[in-house]
């Protein structure tokens, strides 16, 4: 058996969209202790994470928790709320809702995808997958539906293969407006603690997210946050489901446990996580990523090079995307850099093969993880012989120093 | 936000048959930095684990993964080889075999139960809860059922809620005497890593197993060992499934990865505890885990206490079930240990409840952590005022003072 | 190079009288990033250290951190109050009594040593390493010394190789009836944070002591406490002298910093440490260590053996020694207690070696770690031949049940 | 009490030329189980440790490992080889020689100290203070000492306080030149695991090191490397010692153990740090911190700013003394630098205070830690309003690109 205790030579740069890097803190906090998950101690746990979460998606309404990765998370949002053979409406941003949408029909619900149509001229890329929601696009299919066959309407937040970020309240004033009793559910697993989301003011049904992106853990754990009428069309749902049931979940919640074995140590770390966030201000978390995406952007720019995101305003303060030159394999320039200065990126997914890289900023991100994985790229964009109109960095270097700060800092009490 | 960062006075003792305490490497092992999984340092971690965890249940076969809970692995079984409304055939060896019939249940498939009929005369138990499974009750039924309507027979290996454990090879053989086409499901959640199980010698079809038992880790990551049969079988299923369904797994497996995101700090613990069981060797694991259960049966015997397994042949080397006499509250006496002692013990479930308590031996356990939880579970019983005929930790030490030997030290290579 | 990140299987049990087994609050705080120790981040650590660390030993005076192991604080609270020739009288309750006078000799003082003449009838052992410290002699010498030669007073609080805990208030009682300048210099370097320990109320001058006992951290830190005349003493000391030179760390301490390089990550650890003693409480964590002192002496006369202290007022609460048979190897029985049982104890140091072993129940030691700890030795000794007369851990099992309350839990803020 | 469990937002880039940052595997390392340092364990550890080090020294001689920071191994190396009063002749290179020969004063020596004559006269800074030691100075000196009252020859490798290499075999050169039977003492704290360093090669009779620098650990642990010379004259040194005795230290050590208890912790963490070393090569681990810190330099120049070490063939791999123009302070743009973008520099010490900041790129350094940590600088000295004459960080890019190879990844066996 090899030994997985490795370490290459000096620190890994890990800038890909998720998992972003955990924080020594939360890392510290995973190996804690594991304790008796029916015992008094567990069920102080239960209550802080339970209250955390909710704050984290700015929600009144119950948060639930799966020891499960992400891609359980949406299925547990769509088997709640729908009975077999239901339509679901699905707005196609990027590869991570049109895999959504798959899973949908494999779990045997209709899925029916909404998206803007043709092609970006210069890149070829498919032009939904380069701007945000087209909330009228959905408010018109929805009108369409008279007899209200469409049971939820499906959206992810900020769309990890391509750095778009949607208007989230925009499709709820769209389902409003189409008088349409859909629900609203929402894929705000890249977007949850780096970018500003309002579970609640927003009008969210079903919240879906996960745990090794804003929140900075490990991927292992993954959130359901709900509306009440979620909860009400939950009873009412006919799909069969045991280990994704929101029922039995909420009730042990109340008494601080679950129906099923929680992953206790990753509810350590989460803990941890919420901590961090709630102490920041999540305002200022938000604005820190605005700022360093803003950032990010400016290099791109300068390099000469297209963001993926062609609509300012959905620019994800998530990660950024990076279209290569028709002539440059964007694999090829990942995989120079990774191997040359131990960075790992993003790669294009789906339809972007080879076309694009991702730049993660998400997590614990702050200026000088930032230029560092700028320079990673620099440097690599060169050695791959991609000729470039400027110095991204020197570029992101000016806008962050103009625009930085004396920090506050923060300690745990 | 509350600080997690507890530690009452002493060390804790955990003594619940799981989560087990988790040694200090796999706590550490946990606290590796999180990567890419989609680099190649990720293909030679799944590559390793995939193989290792194969080692543990002793199959030749593909061994499924899932980011999530043991739960899900049950779940995870079923639909992968059964359609909607399929009959089951469930042995009901005690409160999980009976949770698992709950969950065939919700997700649309007829369980019928099979269990020995009758209470038992002395502590009002039922039969089936005492004693391992009778295969000759699942051959007589799957006679029965000539038009083959069964689709597959459950039964758990060992049974975390008494204490016992059941010879699968003989589940195995009354299938095939009863020359029944009905897959064999084994949920060994608790068995794996301390009890001996044998997936391909024991002809199982598809094998259950978590990660917080026998092999050391917290709880969060779960099992789907299969046959050829179950892989054939899982080729036609109509159940709708994606999360759980084994057909992408096993194809992007074959490339060292997984087709959503694992949880990979999980993996690095799973690499290092299979690389504690290989090295120890499976065959000393199993015997350290009987040798210790013996001990802890003599301290029950010594005490004038009654083992909850009445099948000697059946004693579970995971865990020792203790029937506390008819006027004394089990859960009484556990919370006095706890608070008096820093001991935990696994609680009475379901039928069982506030009659007996369980003392969980399993995973890292050796002789002075087994005699500190027995010291604990004497002393509790005094304080709550049972009667003892003996003492049962001078029994213990008998027996393994005379059983015991220089033992072997493993250092990792 | 071999990989030592090693582990037998099952829990190791470390019962040596130091290092004492470290919390896994304190392995998680020795693992913080290391920071500037001239930045602003370091000082706030610096003054949380000093003034916890002056709490710990009771004093309202400076504490002077080494970041040097605790022999070496030894030297330093000599070489600061000495000039080269100087007579120290030094009392040998023990091997580490004996040491000391050692390293005093060494460095180039004159060490005369006190102790109880003549030998134990029945063990041959000398009576001073039975007994605590006897003041009468010390007062008898010193109104000898009309010349006041003597420039100090070394005792030993607690003599880690024999268990026995010395009257330090009567010393100094000792000291002023016979109107003599010598400083009071006390070794607690066990003792601290286990046995109660009074620096300003028992007059002591230099109080020494280590991390790795009661402070339950790894070695590598190590204290001098001192009082206003220590510090005038050393002003006019002429021992050449630089590392161990309280000047300069006073006056760094000031602004909260160290004159050369600190070892930040065990002073992180530290800060842990004191806190886990302050909210347990000073009196409460004493009063754990004298139950369960008791209990192991019980556990020793059950036997039938020898405790190794003469005199029940001089009873350490951090360690108990066991005299063995005089036919009986005490080193061989330690030996087979640890290959069969993965249990560590203390050997017999010195004048002792191979007549006795010594259990360590310091620390963080609680009622199920001191009856695992006996178990082993009861199991050992049964299987070196020994023959105990009845049962130690029946017998401490009786007192700790007769005693033990509901534990309040400690969580920090 | 405060917890210390302090995260601010993001990573914190800690360059200043030790500590170095700590690799998450000697952390973890340092989180072992502290064990029985008179057990079998640990006298596999301390073999290990014991030949690991002497390769990392290029030495076939005794390292001697004290548990205590580095300037106790500077004493230690004095007090083994002289006797009171004795004269040693100190080369002062800057600050830590300055403080060397102090602390020589200190315990009774009579430290003569050499240097280049004047100061620079751009700088205002010592010539002896931008150079390398002059070996011809220390020729003419040992020349005119023809009753060879000096005993010893010290000098430091690599000035911390400067970024000056020094050519140590040259001192070597003249001393065997002169005739002169002085040891060499080197102080090779801060160069020892970054710098090439040759014990043996260069006839170094004493050389000194610390923890915290290219070892990558924590401080806490420090050594002397010994030649046959320096432990004949050790004999017959008549200064008083004890902790730092190397008698009983060599003694104990070829048992595997140590006279008084060695810093477990320290110890796992420092086999893990030899074997990163060891793995990656010592001539790769020189060559990269070469690299590094030509990049470096390539940054000072191109922002216009004086590198500190006058003399380009004793530039430092370990870190860079960067000067700033007359009327910056150079402890404000490390403050804005630290406030703004959670950076540490090295302040400027003794002569130097506030007329330069030090880079460190010592430990595990790479590519794109160098450039975060060269951003940070860039934008802090604009802020600070330092008029730079160009992109230092474009020229380092431009300078590591160039010279980037894909690199060799170490596993741990």
């Amino acid at each position: 058996m090899k030994n997985l205790n490795f370490h290459p030579a000096g620190r890994h740069f890990l800038h890909i969209p998720g998992p972003s890097p955990v924080p020594d803190r939360l890392l510290r906090a995973l190996s804690y202790p594991t304790i008796d998950h029916r015992g008094p101690e567990f069920a102080l746990l239960a209550r802080q994470v339970l209250s955390g979460i909710a704050q984290v998606f700015q929600t009144q309404h119950p948060v639930v928790i799966y020891p499960a990765s992400g891609t359980g998370a949406w299925e547990a949002a769509l088997v709640n709320v729908t009975n077999p053979g239901d339509e679901v409406l699905m707005y196609e941003t990027g590869h991570f809702a049109s895999l959504w949408s798959q899973l949908a029909a494999r779990i045997g619900l209709k899925p029916e995808i909404v998206a803007l149509p043709g092609n970006c001229s210069q890149t070829g890329f498919p032009n939904s997958w380069r701007r945000g929601v087209q909330a009228d696009l959905i408010e018109r299919r929805l009108r369409e539906d008279s007899q209200h066959k469409i049971r939820a309407v499906c959206v992810v937040h900020n769309e990890t293969s391509t750095g778009v970020t949607s208007d989230i309240a925009s499709v709820r004033r769209a389902i409003d407006a189409a008088g349409h009793p859909a629900l609203l559910l929402v894929d705000t697993i890249s977007g949850l603690g780096s970018a500003d989301y309002r579970h609640d003011e927003w009008g969210v049904d079903v919240s879906i997210s996960g745990s090794q992106k804003g929140l900075m853990l490990p991927p292992g754990i993954s959130f359901n946050a709900l509306s009440e009428r979620a909860i009400e069309r939950s009873k009412l749902s006919t799909m069969p489901r045991s280990f994704w049931a929101w029922d039995e979940i909420l009730q042990a919640n109340q008494a601080g446990s679950w129906p099923y074995t929680p992953n206790t140590n990753m509810l350590y770390a989460l803990v941890a996580a919420i901590d961090m966030l709630i102490n920041e201000g999540l305002d200022s978390v938000f604005a820190r990523h605005q700022r360093l995406a803003t950032a990010c952007r400016q290099a791109v720019h300068a390099w000469g090079l297209e963001v993926q995101c062609a609509e300012p305003s959905a620019y994800s303060p998530v990660l950024t995307g990076v279209v290569t030159p028709p002539d440059v394999d964007a694999d090829g320039v990942r995989k120079i850099i990774y191997e040359h200065f131990n960075l790992s990126l993003g790669t294009g997914l789906g339809k972007l093969k080879g076309r694009m890289f991702r730049i993660g900023h998400l997590g614990e991100c702050n200026d000088l993880s930032l230029l560092a994985a700028l320079t990673g790229c620099e440097m690599g964009l060169r050695l791959a012989g991609v000729s470039l109109s400027g110095s991204g960095v020197s570029a992101a270097m000016t806008y962050l120093a103009s625009t930085s700060s004396v920090q506050a800092r923060y300690h745990a009490p």
